[in-house]
């Protein structure tokens, strides 16, 4: 978009505690933002009916996986239960070189992760419309034990906690609205006079 | 716009060197964005023909004007040739206070003013399209003498070191990319973590 063609992309982190609608607002994007490069994560869980791997997933085996860790192959990854799910570096590092803009969609913990190794990404903090949804939908469809549920409160607590870690709140009160705000943020980081200035100090000479 | 309803408006402050196309975008935006409040300037000039007090400047004798001086009743103020021209501030606050968000459109002596006062306002430096099409502006039609044209090249330059104390660069390659690139920085700044949290520091209590 204009001002930083000769620049690299923006990094896009969309987070935000479970139950906030990351999935849902980011599947909005994809159509709406084809221009935007969705980062492609890998995991160790078996493909489902339909999914190709590149596309949907890097599918690895769980040797594959801890090797790309221990040689700093992920810029994030988490385990759930019994499967490794992360997020390859090289798909976004080359993307971004080439000045595409890169949008991942990771849990709370991820993203404090990639902010060690991009502090200048642009972090975005999704929240459901209200504290009482939020809370209304991490109790479910009330099918969970009382247990359950405080366990995942206390998580979203934590989750919430971190919202100083971020740039931007976006309140996904309506995912159309939500994708309108997200997508004002990466068009404004464009022409962030500190990001212009950074990535080319002699800018305004050449321009 | 949602997440800040129940706080302050912005201030927008457009700004950047003579010839960058202030005025044009500035009108543009009006048509656009008829939800954002454009400041009215206070000046002692004579009224041009259907030219309304109140809605196209403020107008005001010489003796009215310095006693605004005086009295700080001015966000910022400059004197060009015979005439003056200012900012009135009670009109901008009072529209901040209803939330409205408020724009600026002003010269870079004024804007520097203004961040005095108001160091939380939105400050947007306008380009022209390049550095060659700023200076075929200056040098105008030819019929300068060149002691004019230094002179005007020489206050260019001043402007644009002015850069440094701006947030956000902005080309005007084109009125309607430039605009837009305004309206999505308004509604960037909505969403900025910082603003949010500084304006209502249990922002999340309540939410």
């Amino acid at each position: 978009m204009g001002i930083q063609k000769s620049g690299k992309g923006l990094l896009i982190v969309l987070s935000g505690p479970s139950g906030a609608g990351k999935g849902t607002v980011c599947s909005a994007l994809r159509r709406q933002a084809p221009e935007v490069v969705y980062s492609v994560s890998a995991t160790t869980r078996q493909p489902r009916e339909g999914e190709v791997d590149g596309i949907n997933y890097f599918f690895k085996s769980k040797e594959e996986f801890k090797r790309m860790i221990e040689e700093g192959e992920l810029l994030e990854w988490a385990r759930y239960v019994d499967n490794y799910y992360g997020t390859p570096r090289r798909f976004v590092e080359d993307r971004l070189a080439e000045g595409k803009n890169v949008l991942l969609e990771i849990e709370v913990q991820g993203a404090r992760q990639v902010k060690e190794h991009f502090p200048e990404g642009v972090f975005i903090f999704l929240l459901p419309p209200s504290m009482k949804e939020l809370y209304a939908r991490i109790r479910g469809r009330g099918t969970e034990s009382e247990e359950v549920v405080e366990d995942r409160m206390t998580a979203a607590r934590k989750e919430l906690d971190q919202v100083h870690q971020y740039d931007y709140v976006v309140v996904n009160d309506e995912v159309a609205k939500a994708c309108q705000r997200i997508r004002s943020i990466m068009m404004a980081e464009q022409s962030r006079r500190e990001r212009i200035f950074r990535e080319q100090p002699d800018w305004l000479e050449g321009f």
